[in-house]
C-alpha cells in the first residue's frame, strides 16, 4: 500500500518511487510480481498518470522493475545476499573513531603563538584585492569563468611572475617554462612524476622542510638524507649517495636559515652537471632578507638546464590563496608537455586573474616593500629581545631573513621540556625535531619561533615570559 | 673602476655590488685581490660609507668576497671551469620548440563550437559570487585569509557538500570522510597514492574519460581496460583480471553515457567485497539528468566500505572553480590521515567560503534547477534537431543527462573525415577515439557533440550546417 501526503516537500512521484523501491528491497514485492498499470495506480492514488509514469521509468532506469511490451510493469530479480546488504545498510557509527590524532588545526586560543608561516592580516591587501575581483567580476565577458582554461596558468599571470623572478632572482627562461600550481607541495608531485624516468633516488637536506620530504615518500621515491654545514649540504656526503636529484633550499635554509654562498652553490652545479643530476631549488622566502638584497638564485647561475625553479605567494602574501609557481629547464619541457598534457589548470581562474593584476598594477612591488618593512621590524624586536634578556644563553639560528627563527639551549633542557615549560606559561613554541630524518643527529635542544602572525607588542611579552619559562623557573 | 650613476632606479649600494661582482666573475678582479678598504672606496665614489658596506656584505653574503677580520677584503676563489659557465650564461634560444604541439588552447575563434565541458556565461551566479565575496573580505576578522587552514577543506563547506550528497546521491558519510580538492584529477591523484598498498592494478572503462587514466598512468599504476557493455562494464572481463581497483562513472558512463542499473551495482559491489577491491565512482555529472531525478550513487548501496565518492563542481558550477570532493570510505580514513597529515589545503580559502556561503543560503539548488532547465532545453533541441534532420542516419548515444551525446555514423565516414568535414564548413565537433585505449575495439565511426556552451540558437544552426557537411556534400 503506497502513502501519499502532498503536504511533504518531497514530490508525489517520488514518494511513489520510493516506497515502491523500499518494499522490493525489503523483500515485501517480490521478483517477478506484476505491478499495478499506471492508470490502476493513477486511479487508486487520485494522481496524474504522468505522476505514477515518472516514479515507474524511474525504477526502471534504476533497474528495479521492468517495462515488458505490451504486459506492463515486472519486479526484477536481485540477488539475495546483496539484498541483504542493501537491507542492513547503516551508518550510525562512532564518529570518533573516524577523526585522525595528528589533525592539527589552526591554533588561535593562544595570545602567544609563535606559529611560522602564520601572517598578519593587517597586511593583506584586502581592498585592492576586492576591488581587483569586482573589476574582473564585472567584465562583460566572463567566458574563461565558466571555462576549462590554459593548463600551465594564465599567461598573463606567467608572464608578471617571469617578469618578477628575472628583475628579482636573477631568473633567466621563457613563458612556456613556467607553471602555476596550487601550493609547493603540488608543483613536487608533479615533478616527482616527471622525473621518475630520471631517477628514483633523491637527497634531500637533513633536516630539511618535511612537508617536502612526504610528497617524496608518498611519489615512492628513496628519500637519502644528507647533512648539512654551515654553508649548506654536505658535498661529500651527496656525491658519495646515488642521487641524481636533490631537493635544496639554497638560499634560506629552511629549518636551519643557513645561506648556501656562491661557491657552493657552484660546486653543486657542477655535481649536477657531471652527474647528470636535477637540483630542486626551493625558493620558498626569497623576498623576504632585512640585510642586503635577497640572494640570486641556483636558477640564475645555471646554464646547463639542471635546475628546477620553485617559488610561493605563501611567505609573502597568503597561504591561503594557495598559489605557487616553477620554471621548468627547457630540457624538461618536452616530457612535461607530454606526460601532462590531458591535465588541466590546477588554480582556480579568478584567483590567478587577480594576482595577474594586482602584479600588473605595480601593487606587487608595493606590498613586498611594505611585508619586508613590517617583518623587518618584528623580526628586530624579536632577536634584540632574545638577546637582551637570555644573551649567551642561546644562540640564534637563521636570523636576517625569512618568517622564523631557530633558538639553541645550553641549559640541559630538550625540546620537549621547552615547549611544555613554554606552554605552562600559556606561549606556543614550536618543535625542530619533525624535520630530522636521522632523529639521532638532532641535539634535541632547539625550538622554533615563527614571528610573522604576531604584532611587536606580543613578541616582546610572548619573550619575556619564555625567558621566564625557560630560565627563571 | 667603478661607475655610478644616480639617475638610475639601481639604487648606489647595488650598483657597487653588482660592478664588483661582475669584475669578479668576469677575471677582471683575481682571486686573492685585496679590495679597496670601506672608507677608501666611498671616499673615492663620493657615497656614505654604509653604501659600500652594504656592497660588501652582499657580495660576503654570496660568497664572492670575505672579510679577514684586521685585514680587510679579499676576493675569493672560483672554480675556473664554472667561472667560464657562468660567463657564457646565456638564453636567447627559439621559443618555439618550448611549445607543446598538443597544447590545446580553447577554441573561441569558432561560432559553432560543440566543445564538451565549456559552460554558458550566462548561467554563473555572477551577481551572487560578487556579492558574498565582498561580504566575505569585508568581515573584520581576516585571519583564515592569510593562514594555513584545514587541510581536508573548510568544515563548513565539507557540511553543506555532506548534507547535499546525502539528500540528492544517497551518499551516507560523516564530515571527516569528506575531502575537498582541486578537480578530479586532484583527486584522483590522491587516491592513487593511497591505494597503492592495496594494489598497483588499476580496471578502468574502455572507452572512458582520458584525464583519469593519464594520472593512474602517472602514479605508475597498471591499467587494465574493460569492455563495455550496454549497462557498464563487462563483469566477466574484470574477474579474469588482476584488478583490486576499479575506476568507474556508473550513472553516466563516459563518454557512451550508458546508465549501470541496479543489478549490476550489485553485483560490481559483491564482486568488490568478494575480492576485497575499490570501487572509485567517478559522478561527475549527476546534478544534470533531464528525464526522471539522478540515480542514486553506488555509496548510497554500499555497506561494505568498498566504494571511494567523487563529485566535481566542474558540470554544474565551472570548471574554472577547481574545486571537486571525494568521500572516502571509513577503513581508508586511517591511511590517508596519516600518510597526507603534513599535506596542506588543496583550494584556497576565500572560494572555498564562497561556495560554502552560497549553498548555505539556499543558492545552490535554485542554481541547479536553473542550469538543469537551461542544459535541458539544450539538449532537448539538439537531440531533436539531429532526430529531424538526420534521421536514422545517426545513432544518439548518451541522451537524457549531462552536457554531450555522441554520435555514431554509418554512412562510411571515418572519425576524422566527420571532424574534418565539419571544420570545413566552419563548425567544430570532437573526437572520441581518445577515450579508447584498445583502439582497435573502436569502430572509428563516431563524433562527440558538448552542447552546453551553445546557445540554443546555435545548436539548430550548427546541426544544420553538420547535416550539410555530412550527408549532402
Amino acid at each position: 500500500m503506497i502513502i501519499l501526503n502532498d503536504k511533504l516537500n518531497e514530490p508525489l512521484y517520488m514518494q511513489i518511487y520510493r516506497q515502491i523501491k523500499e518494499k522490493i528491497i525489503s523483500g515485501k514485492i517480490a521478483e517477478g510480481t506484476k505491478l499495478y498499470s499506471i492508470r490502476t495506480l493513477s486511479n487508486s492514488l487520485d494522481v496524474s498518470t504522468n505522476t505514477v509514469n515518472y516514479a515507474y521509468q524511474q525504477l526502471c532506469l534504476e533497474g528495479y522493475i521492468t517495462n515488458k511490451a505490451r504486459s506492463g510493469f515486472f519486479v526484477q530479480r536481485l540477488d539475495n545476499q546483496l539484498l541483504f546488504n542493501l537491507r542492513k545498510h547503516n551508518y550510525n557509527k562512532n564518529t570518533e573513531n573516524l577523526k585522525s590524532k595528528e589533525y592539527d588545526k589552526p591554533n588561535n586560543t593562544y595570545k602567544y603563538n609563535f606559529q611560522y608561516g602564520k601572517l598578519s592580516p593587517n597586511y593583506f591587501p584586502i581592498y585592492l584585492w576586492r576591488k581587483i575581483l569586482n573589476q574582473l567580476l564585472s567584465l562583460s565577458t566572463l567566458e574563461n569563468m565558466v571555462s576549462y582554461n590554459e593548463r600551465k596558468g594564465e599567461e598573463g599571470l606567467r608572464t608578471e611572475i617571469m617578469n618578477y623572478l628575472h628583475t628579482s632572482r636573477g631568473v633567466s627562461c621563457q613563458l612556456e617554462q613556467i607553471i602555476i600550481c596550487s601550493g609547493t607541495q603540488s608543483c613536487l608531485n608533479l615533478i616527482c612524476q616527471l622525473l621518475k624516468e630520471h631517477s628514483t633516488d633523491i637527497a634531500i637536506e637533513d633536516p630539511g622542510y618535511d612537508g617536502a620530504r612526504v610528497v617524496f615518500i608518498n611519489n615512492e621515491l628513496n628519500v637519502i638524507p644528507i647533512s648539512l654545514e654551515d654553508d649548506g649540504v654536505k658535498l661529500s656526503e651527496l656525491k658519495n649517495s646515488d642521487a641524481k636529484i636533490i631537493y635544496t633550499t639554497p638560499s634560506h635554509q629552511f629549518p636551519t636559515g643557513s645561506v648556501m654562498p656562491i661557491q657552493k652553490r657552484l660546486k653543486l652545479l657542477e655535481w649536477a652537471i657531471d652527474n647528470d643530476s636535477i637540483i630542486i631549488e626551493d625558493d620558498y622566502d626569497s623576498e623576504l632578507r632585512y640585510t642586503g638584497k635577497p640572494i640570486p638564485s641556483m636558477q640564475s647561475i645555471d646554464s646547463k638546464g639542471r635546475v628546477i625553479y620553485i617559488g610561493t605567494l605563501s611567505k609573502s602574501l597568503s597561504p591561503a590563496l594557495r598559489i605557487s609557481y616553477m620554471v621548468l629547464p627547457e630540457g624538461l619541457l618536452k616530457r612535461y608537455n607530454d606526460i601532462f598534457k590531458k591535465y588541466v589548470a590546477y588554480v582556480p581562474w579568478l584567483e590567478q586573474k587577480t594576482l595577474e593584476k594586482f602584479m600588473n598594477f605595480g601593487h606587487w612591488e608595493t606590498h613586498l616593500r611594505k611585508i619586508c618593512h613590517s617583518n623587518k621590524k618584528k623580526h628586530d624586536v624579536l632577536v634584540h629581545t632574545i638577546n637582551k634578556l637570555m644573551g649567551e644563553k642561546v644562540i640564534i639560528h637563521g636570523k636576517n631573513a625569512g618568517l622564523h627563527v631557530i633558538l639553541e639551549f645550553k641549559n640541559g633542557l630538550s625540546e620537549k621540556d621547552l615547549i611544555t615549560r613554554a606552554k605552562n606559561h600559556g606561549v606556543i613554541v614550536y618543535p625542530v625535531s619533525r624535520y630530522w630524518i636521522r632523529l639521532e643527529e638532532y641535539t634535541n635542544n632547539m625550538i622554533l619561533l615563527g614571528f610573522s602572525g604576531m604584532s611587536e607588542e606580543n613578541i616582546v611579552k610572548g619573550i619575556n615570559i619564555l625567558n621566564k619559562a625557560w630560565f627563571n623557573d
